[in-house]
Parts: structure tokens; sequence; C-alpha cells
């Protein structure tokens, strides 16, 4: 990719736990290692990535509002199926953004099944752990390398 | 009016972006307009405002504990469908409110057609912009003043 | 102004007992009173006010045909929950309208808290009394002056 | 008590404002006089009581990951029915819970009769004010022995 | 009864059919039969009955705004489950009424189940023919006469 | 009436209470004094009236298998609401039946607007006290003359 | 067709509209020239034709009531999804009808998809334009030949 | 009609026991007779008109993605309630349709009243029998006619 | 206490069985141990205990209609669920009551959380076992003193 | 079957009617003629048959209680849809029990269509008369001898 | 029975994984077991039993079409919960039928819960196992065995 | 991978139509170009990939019943909201599955927001276009790769 586009990764409360917490749910990585990987990951695509993990659903908007990201990689962890005001910021800035849970939300509890997200993803990726990062980050590749093209 | 009454002022999440963010939802000016405004307006009434706009809840709750004023005009954004907690702070201070949004709620998703905080206010203007906030501060003076006549 | 708008203020059922029903929900005011008052202020700002209260939903209906109104202010009542021939008039007509309540439906029966106006009006005011008629006339004056400015 | 155990007291949002507000819901003591009283009864039991109250959620959700308690006694508040990352944040250290309400939830708003506490608490105590914190800390004391002697 | 008290009878769309549709579900009397029997009852208890049927809701609204009667007794026909604005006429003057349906709502279509009458009225009478309004007017008398004697 | 019919008044739960209990809902009249003037009025008709109130179901139910009865008055009370046992035995006896409640279960608590009896009953009457058992023993009356009729 | 048949078409609220009102929805001709249109066509079929167009519901009902027709073609327009009265209003005459919508309903709001008309109607067309009365007044004359001929 | 266009009439399952299965519903044409009329209509209004039917879902999907015609008549019958395949067929070949149903769904089980095509269909005809195809077809011819004028 | 005040103790239906049934839901103690222990509670603070297990709704409500208890604690059982007429009981005595329930309902068959009881209770306790009568016995000693010193 | 096993047969309320109310619903046979046919195929099967037939739920949750049986066969009849209690008697007990109805439940009321005994049943059959019973009791025998051949 | 009667076995989609797939649900046999050990049972009561397993919708609807049994034994699998063309294709050719289920489909997902079939079916058997048809079989054999009596 | 493994690729109705249906919704590859990329992408890892496309169910359902595969990528297309066939074939068979959806189900119809499959996968990915399959062929090969050295 000729010029450096960049990337805002945001996770939301309680992934600080990741690699501690039911791992049945989330796999045995940090989140440390797994953002450790991303960068490199997107350095390799000559990308930057932002990365902001909070428990306070203000710091995540306010990382939103400030960013200049081209695009959002975004778990909102329990706030999927409560925050309109996260929903509102990534609107309101108007970036794309992707979708990403660790867990299938879809086979747990039945409030987790309804996001406020998901209607305004380009897309969404569920259940493949650490890996969904991943893809996510390889979508957005693409999809910047797609959109320099034309 | 003679003794100063107090107005407070509340915007919620994501406000601050006015004037940047999907205008056609919510109009041109920028927050820093609107409170300018009705500052004058306040003044003009022999009223004193205080504004906070934040996208923090729980510094939107604690300004509401700690003011004095006599009224609340408040645009609690997207809390309007989320935060008992906003609602539980204007209960728990017993001064009555007037709700606000600048944009026509009624006309978007559906989850924003249900507020925490209408069955509790004395009045709610929606979809009349900027002018919406002039209006509720029109009626609180009004109030105050009959009140004070009693 | 400089041409003459016309604005309709149609009142829906029941709202001839004004000043004499339920003052608690409605205030104390005639409807001739408010009517008289709203006349003044249009006068003030140019501008024509014809005014229709019934008590038969073809009235209205008819009423909203007929007019030549570059906007209209309408209180549906009792319509506002039942009443989808009203809406299709006012699409049929296509002129853009602001809802008013002089009570908070929000704080009334739960039937009351859905309108077959609120996602066409381009605002909605409500449980600010008879002041809530003129905050809407403010509001299309406003508008009409601003469409002239076009 | 042979080694003393640790129990966290969580209280959520609007309770510092015990014994000024709602006296109808809530009683006259403040949360003050109600913590004081449990620390003496925990210090009978040789127990020891952490004490948080906060209105932001991210305090008490980073107060819960960062406790070594056996026990926690949360008061959700307002965040019993809408907080799914402080429900998260408790699965996530997997630290048993009592829930307490001091008022009875079941006779108010129907939005306050679920919870998203109740189906992972050991128990929940509602309606009996501030005695109904010293009966969950009567039931962490013998539950704590009971797991001690076994 | 010493001073002659007034009610009004109310009867709502298509009942001018009685004796002629559905017998089945309204039996074979006409209506001009029926009112003159509750005419005569009226009398005997030195009680004036007024009466009015019509298919128009305006005309129903009218008749109670214009009424000076103690005592509504209503069979609101179709308007039981859609006339808000008739509903809004009787809290309007704040006389007391009796529902009464001819057949038995209850085991018709299910929308027939619910009125907006019942949770305002006295008492519901249903399915059990004219000899409903009879029953209708002798607890009129009976509440008339017993509020005289207080 | 030339042969003595005879009519079964069936009294549900808590109905021993009556005169003791809430008089707002019930009214003053003890269930004694009630059923005496039914006896007095069945009398005067030539008919005779049988009468159980119980506060079980079973009792009630067997009742209902036993009688010879040529109508029944039922107000189930509470198991108007929750009862299909006793709505199975008067379907098994094929008697049929008129629903009375002394006080308007429409204006009370959402689970009473419910009843497992009103679509199978020839008529209901609630809100008229005591009155509404005299009116439906009325009703009985006109209807086993009018069937003696044929 | 021997002897001459009467059909009475029926035109609901705001179709007087047609030709002016949201073409999109409604098409271009105006309710005069398909009237006309229907008329030639009922006398081809030797088939007498009344048009009745209201706003007022009540006419409508009276109509009804008042027509010594074979066959119903209504447009209930707004009143399809309100009107119980109407529908009672053919139900009580007894006379078939098959139920016309110039625009499809089921691709408008979600209120538009109930009908309280289709289930008691012959046949239901819409979506097809003016030419659905056509369609609907080939059907009767069908109908009125093969029922003739029996 | 100049050059000759193409129609595919498409008829679900169990429609070839047309003319012997519950005639009550569907009247005692067989398919045959029907799709032989509706070859000579369109023969005369030189139309070719295509026919299936399948009680296989696949057969039916095929047989809309291997046609060229101008317009699709769908009879669904069962797959109405039940086939999301088959609407997204129809809209992957985005030819217009019009749907028919022999008998009138909505006086049938509730169910029958939620179809997966009328959304997207021009138009919808049901309860009038075989003749609903007729009309479907003279709104095709007249469709295309109009579009060819363009 | 100075003048001997009475609590009087209920328990539904199957709290026969405990100590044998179940013990995962509802503990090791039999109901005579539990009961055995509150008499022994209610000494020491000179209070009189009454006790009344019943599998029988009807001898549960006679229980509560023959006390004259001060304060009642109910553990209604399935009886919670399914019971107006024990409901009814509570309400026709008015005698203010505490519920209980030996397990945690909250995270068991969804038709479990919903009571007949807990909206007119004082307060619920629930999870906590046995001692959650204790703790119920331990705040009705509380209130009954609080309501003695005023 | 070498060792004598045992069954319960517990039929609910108003089946002592069985043979007398309803034969569409039922059958001709009485309960005691259905029961001594059981009897004989249980001994045959050297198999021990207890029976109970009770319209209180009290005795029906007794009789289980007191039971040493293997295995239950019921009807609760009514209190299939109603008794929590009923359900928890047989879950109190744990032993296994095959749910019989004499009528087809699912051709009937909505409310008939729930069971509180289905989901914790081995097996249901349903609508098939009396011939039920037997089949339940043909499964249990196999059941048994297959258990006892572990 | 003199004349051989003729009974349709139906066995819908992924049942011929019997024996193989989920033991735990449907048990160890295999269908053609199960097949086998029906036709040995039918041949004693000289009855004909012709057999169907199909994955394909269509072929179990035409097998039905083309059928001449007197009953159908019919287990839809997963179609119970989602085939209207397969309850049409029972209902248009009139044959009554008996529906089966190996496994308890109330003790499994929710969606299980509800068939297309039941209420038109004359009983309904489920949870035991392969028995279930032979059940189904005997009491086919009786009802035939009763018809032919008549 | 030491020894190869292999997957079966499954995709539903109308997916034979991509690249030229709807590319908004699906994007602009065939199916036979997607797929040859997932042959080579699987090749690379050792792995052996089977694809099936049908838009028959019973062709999806026998594909999944006679596979050896270790792991299945299906796009079950409309039969993700209307299958339980499939789903039924996929748990009969019990290999791990993850589900792929090419456009964002979840900014389309509300009906698409539901899936019969999503429960029971590993994970989901949907929105991403033909990407989305590679993810999870990347998934799969990760999984297989870890289940290769436990």
């Amino acid at each position: 990719m000729s010029s450096q586009a960049k990337v805002l990764l945001v996770n939301g409360p309680n992934l600080n736990l990741l690699g501690r917490r039911e791992p049945g749910h989330y796999g045995h990585h940090t989140l440390e290692q797994i953002v450790s990987d991303l960068q490199q990951q997107a350095a390799d695509a000559n990308l930057q990535l932002e990365h902001i993990q909070s428990n306070a659903e203000h710091l995540l908007i306010e990382a939103i509002h400030n960013t200049d990201a081209d695009f959002v990689i975004i778990n909102p962890a329990a706030f999927t199926h409560t925050s309109v005001a996260l929903r509102d910021a990534l609107l309101g800035v108007a970036i794309p953004f992707i979708e990403v849970h660790l867990s299938n939300v879809h086979s747990r509890e039945p409030f987790r099944h309804h996001s406020y997200f998901s209607d305004k993803a380009v897309g969404i990726i569920c259940g493949l752990g650490a890996q969904g990062y991943q893809f996510a980050l390889q979508s957005v590749i693409a999809q910047l390398k797609a959109s320099q093209q034309k």
C-alpha cells in the first residue's frame, strides 16, 4: 500500500481479563499478545494500528471521536448489547467498521443475540477466537487496497 | 425575575460533535454556538445557566447531584434509551426537567422511540433543532415566573 | 417576511372543552384565548393563521385537503392514537407539520405513547401547555424565513 | 473464622445520595452509616470488608477486577437493569455474590423487574432496607464458615 | 327520588339496525322498543332519560359534551374498541357511566375483548341482551338514590 | 313459573371475607346478607336457589358435578384468572352460567383482565356490587321463563 | 344478465385526492375518471353501479345500511386499519364484498398490513391500481351470473 | 402488442390436486383447465405463457433462474408462508411478479396471513378463484403494453 | 418487646418434602428442623410463631383468614407462580408479609421468575436456604419493634 | 417380570365425569371401565397398578409424595396447564412419568397447548382415547423390563 | 379384519440416519429394523403397510398424493416445524393421520414445541422411541376395525 | 499438515446466481471463481475440499450425510432462516461447521436476523464477501492443525 493508512482497534469492557477469564469462552491468549500479533500483521501491510481497550464507555467514545483512522475494528464486548452511545460515536465519525467477537455469542444467553452495531457494520466475525481479529484486519487491508485502486 | 434562579443544561454523549456529525439529523451549529445563544437568552431573563456536556454518564450524574439549579434542561442523546442511572439521578434530586432532542427521534430507529426520561419530564421537544433548547428555556422562564408569583 | 405565508392550526376532538376539562392535564386557558394569542403572534410575523377545531375527523381531513397553507400545526388530541385517515390527509397534501400536545402524553396511559403522526412530523412538542403552540409557531416562522432566504 | 477472609461491598450509581434521596424508597440512613455498621459486623466475624460506591460503571468493574475478595455483596442500583459489563466483570473473576436492593424493585416500574445479575447470584434480598446488607453479610459469613469446614 | 335526576343513554354505530341485524348476536327487539321500555322504567323512578344513537362519533361526543345528565349508560358498539375520542369525551365531562353490550363480546373476535371504556366505567354488563340496559338503569337509580341519601 | 326450576350460586375463594375485606372494592354487605336477599328474590319467582362458597377449588368443582340446577350464577373470584379445572367442570355438566364480579376487574391489575369463564358464559356483570347478583338472577328468571314458553 | 342487479362501490377517506396525491402510490387517474369507467363496465353487463366516496365514516356506514345492492366493492382506504364500525356495517347488512386497494399495502408501513375487512371479504385485490376495481367488478359480474344460474 | 413478450406462470405445491382437493377452498377446475384458459388469453394478447407446477421448491427456483420472461405470475401455495429461497430466486432474477391465491388466505389459519412474497410483489389477488389468474394476466398485459409505449 | 406480637409462617406445597427432595435446590434440613429453629429465634425475641405447611391452597388461605398475626412470612413455593387466591387472601386480611424462597428462583425455569406476591410484599429473600427464613424473622422483629416505638 | 414393580396411575380433575361428559372429546368409557382394563393389563405383566382420581390438587400431590411406585402414568387434565405444584411433586419424588391426554389438546383452545409436565415427561400420548393409557402402560412395562435386564 | 386395509408410514428428513445419529435422542434401532417390525405387526392384523422415508419434501408430498391408504402414520421429523406444504398434502387427500416423534420434542429447543401437524392429527405420540410407531399402528388397527363395524 | 484432512463446502439455494444477482449484496465473483480460489487455498494447506451447491434442500442434506469430511463450511443462504432439516443433518453427523454469509444479514430484512445454524456453529462470518469463505477455511486449517497436535 503506497500511503500509510490507519486502523483503530477498539476493545470493550473486561477484555483486559483475556487469557485469565473464562478461557472456555475466550481462549488462552492475553490481549497484549493478540494486539502485538496484529501490530505485526499491520506493519507487514504498511498499515498503522492504534489500539484502545477500556472498561469506560466514554473513553472508547472519545477515542473514536479523536481518531483519524480509515477503518475501525471493534469488539464492543458487553457494550455490544447496551451502548447506543458507542454506536452513535461510530455513526458520528462515519468511519467504516468490522465487529468482532471472540466467542460465539449466538450460543450464549439470549440477550447476547442482539447487537447495537451489526446493522451498521461492514461485516461481523464471531466465535473464531483471536484469529477473528486477524481476519478483520485482512479484510480491512483488502478493502483499503481496493478503494485505493479506484 | 427578582431573585436570580438557575438552570442546568445537560447534554449527553456525542453532542460535542454537533455541527460536524450527521448534519442531516442534527443541524450545522456547534454546541458552543448553541450554548452561547442560550446564555444570552438566560441573561436577558436574569437567569443563571450552567452547562455540562459529557460523554461519561457518571459526570452527568454527578453534575445533577451537585447542582442547586431550579430546573434542568436535558438532551440525554443516546442515554435517552439506555440510562436508568441518569433517570435515577434526576429523580433523586427531584428537580423538574424538560427533555430536548435535536432530531425527530420518532422517524429514526425503533429503539429510539423509547425514552427513560419522558414519563418523568415536564415536557418534551424534539425535531426542532437548536431552537428546541430555546423553547425549553422559554418554558422554564415562564414556569419559574409563574411559581414565583404564587 | 415579505410575502404573506399561511399556517393552518388544527385542533382535534374534545379540545373545545379546554379550560373546562381536566385542568390538571390541559391548563386553564380556553381554546379561544389560545387561538387569539396565536393570531396576534402570527400577525406580528406577517403570517396568516387559519384555525379549525372539530370533533369530527372528516371535517379536519377536509380542512387539510382544502387549505393552501405552507405549514400545519396540529394537536390531533385523541386522533393521535387512532386516525390513519388524518395522517393520510397530511401525507396526501404534503404540507410539513408540527405535532403539539398540551399534556405530557408519555406520563399517561400506555396507548397514548404511540402517535400515527410523529414519524412524519417535522417536530413534536408535548407537556408545555398552551405555550407549546407558540413554540410551534415560532419554529414555523423560523423555517419559513429560512426557506425564503434560500 | 481462623484465616481472615475478605468481602467486597459494591454500591452502584446514586447510592451516594442515600439518606437524602427518596426516603420513601430507600430509608433515612446515609451510606456512610450503613457501611460503618457493616464494617463492625464484619470485624466481629473476623472478616475484612472492602467498600466501593461509584456512579461510574468502569470504576465498579475495575474494583471487581482488582479485588482478591472471597465474596461480593452488590447493590447494582440502576445498573441492575442495564449493565451487561458489570455482570461480565463478576462472571470474569468468578467470585460468588449476593445481590441486594434497598427498596422492593417488584413494586416499582416494570423495567426494574429484570436484573442482569439475579440468575448468576447466590441469592437476592430486596425491600428490607439497610438491614438487607446485614443479612447478606450474615449469609456470606455462614457460607465462608461452611466452606472452611469442608 | 325528590329532585328529578337525568340519565343520558348513548348508543353507538350500527345499533340503529337492531332487530334487523344478526339477531343471533343482538336479539329481535328494535332500538325504538328498547328505548321506549327504558323511558317507562325511568319515568317510574322519576328520572329523565335522554337518548342518542348515532353512527357518527362526533355526534356522540357532542351529545356528551352538551348533556347535564347525572349518569351515562353507554353501548359504544364498534367504538368500544377504537374510539379514544369518545373515551376522552366521557373523561372530559367527568360523568360516571355504565358500559353495556348486548352480545357477549368475549365469545367473539379477539379484537372485541379490549374496551377503551371498561377501566373507567363504574360497571360493565354484557351478553344479557336488551335486559342489560334495564339492569344498568336499575343500578343508576340505586346509585343516585344512595348518593342523594348521603 | 309453573314447575320449580333450580339455580346454583357459586362463590369462589375469599368471598367469605365479604363485608370485612377491602370494602372499597367489594362493598359493605356480608355474603350471608347477599345470599339471603337472593333467596328471597328466587322464592318470589318460585325458583330454588342453592348456594356454595368455598376457598377450595375441588369443592366448587364437585358442587357443580353434583347439582341438578338449570342455571349457574358464578363469581369465581380469584379462580376467574387461574382455574381451567373449574371451567372444565362447567363445560362438563353443560349448564348455562352467568359470571358476576362485585368489583370492576378492568380497573384493577392487568392479570385480572383475563377470565377463563367469559367466553363460555351467557353474560358477564362486573362492578355493580351485590346488585350484580340480583341482575344475574333476574336474567336467569327471564331466560327460564322464555325457554318454558317455547 | 336478465334482471338488473346492483353493486355499491364504496371509497374511503382521502380517495377524493386521487390523481393529485402521492401518484407513486395511487396512480394518475382521478376518482371521477375511475368511477366513470366502472359505470360503463357495469352498464355493459346490465348492472347498476352506485358510488359513494366520503371522508366521513358515518356516511359510508349509512350508505351501506341504506343500500339494496347485491354486492359491495369497497376500498376502505385508511379505515381498512381502524374502523370496526364499517366492518360491522357490512356484517350487519350481510352483503358480500370485495376489498380493493390501489397500492400494495404490504410494501408500506407495518400498520397497513392488517385489515379489519379481509377475513370477511370474498376476495382482496391490491397493488394493481385502478384496474383493481375493474377486476373486482368483473368478479362480481361472474359471481352474480353464477348465482342467477343456480 | 408488437413484439412477443413472455410470462412465466408458477404454481406451488399441492396445486396439482386442484379440482380434486378441498373444493370449498379452491374451486372445481383442474389446473390443466385453468392453464389452458390462460394460454388462450395470452395468445389473444400475443403473449407467450410458460407454465410450471411443482411440489419441489428447487424446481420452481430453477424455473425462475432459467426463464427469460418479462413478468411472473406466481401462486406460491404453501411456500407463500415458508420459502425464503423462492423469494430470493425472484429477487435474484429481478423480474416483476404478481402473487395470486385461489382462496382467501385471510379467512384461514393465522399462519396463512403472512407472505414472504407480498412486500416485493407488484400486486396481490386472493379469494377470487381461478379468475384471479386471469386478472393477474390482464394486469400483466396492461403493464407490458404501458412500458412498451414509453 | 413488651407485648407479645405474633407471626404466621406459611409454607406452600411440597415443602413437607424438604431435606428429602432435590437437595441441590433446597438444602438438607427438614422443615421440622427449620421451624424448630425459628420458634427458638421467635421466643428469644418474645414473639409467638404460628406455622402452617400445606399442599392444599384452601388450607393456606383459611389459615391466613383466621390468623390474628401481626406479620406473615410466606414461602408460597409453587403457588408463587399460580395462586391469585392466596394473594387475595393476604390482601384481604391486610397483614404485611415477607416472601421467602429457599432456592434462587431466578436461575431456574422462566415461569419461576414471576411471582403473584412480590409486588405486594414488604420484601423478598431468595436463594439463601433456610437462613432466608431467619433473616425474614429478624426483619419482622425489627419492624415490629420500630412500629411499637412510634 | 421377576420381582413385582408398581405403577401409579394419576387422573386429574373432572375425569370422574368420563363417559358422561363431552363424549366427542373424551369417548364413551367410564373411568372405572378404563382402570379395570388397565388393572388386568398390569396383572398380565405381573405389575401392580395403583390408581387415584381426584378433583383436589393436594390429594394428587400427596398420592405422589406417598407412593413407592417405579413409574407414574398421569393425565393431569386441567391441571396440565396450571399446576406447578403437581409438577413439583413429580420432580420432588423423581419418579419417571408418562403424560396421557384422552383428547387431542392441540386441536382445542390455545391455552391447552402448553403443559407444565411435557418437558419433564418420558413421553406424551394424546388424542388416542382410553387406548392412550394402555400404550403408556405397555411402554412402562417395556422400560421396566429393559432396566431390570441391565 | 375382513378386507385388507392399507396404512402409509411416512418418515421425514434425516430419519435414514436412525441407529447411527444422536442415539440419546433417537435410540439404537435402524429405520430398516423398525419398519420390518411394523410390517410384521401390520401383517398380523391383515393390514398392508407402505413405507416411504425421504429427505426431500416433494417426494413425501407426492407419496401422500398418490397413496390409496386408509390411514397415515407420519413422523415429519424436522418438517414438523417448517412444512406447510406437507400439512397441505395431508389436508388435500383428507386421510386421517397419527403424528409420531421418537424423542420428546417438548424437552428440546423451543422451536420444536410447535408442529404444523398436531392440530389436524387424530393423535400424537412422542418420546416413546420406536415403540411409538407400534402404538400408532395399534391405534390405527383399532380405529379401522371400529369403522368397519359401523 | 501430515495426513490429508477433508473439508466440505456447502452452498445453499440461489448461490449459483453469484456474480449475476444483486451484486450490491453479494459481490461480482461467480461461485466457480470463488470455489476455485478456495480449492487452491486448501491444496496449499494439504487439505481436500469438496464442494456442493444446490437449490434442493435434500441434496444438501444428503451431501452432509454422505461426507467423511472433518469440517464443514456452510453458507445456507435462504435456508439459514427456514431449514430445520439441514440443521438436523449437521447435528446428525456431528461434524463441526463454520457459517458464512456473503452479505451482512443484519442490515437486511428482520427475518434474516435469525439463523437455525448459528447457535450450533463454531463461528460465523458475515458481510465480508467471498473473502469470508477464505477466512473460514483459514480457521478450519488452524483448528485441524491444533487438534492434530494434541
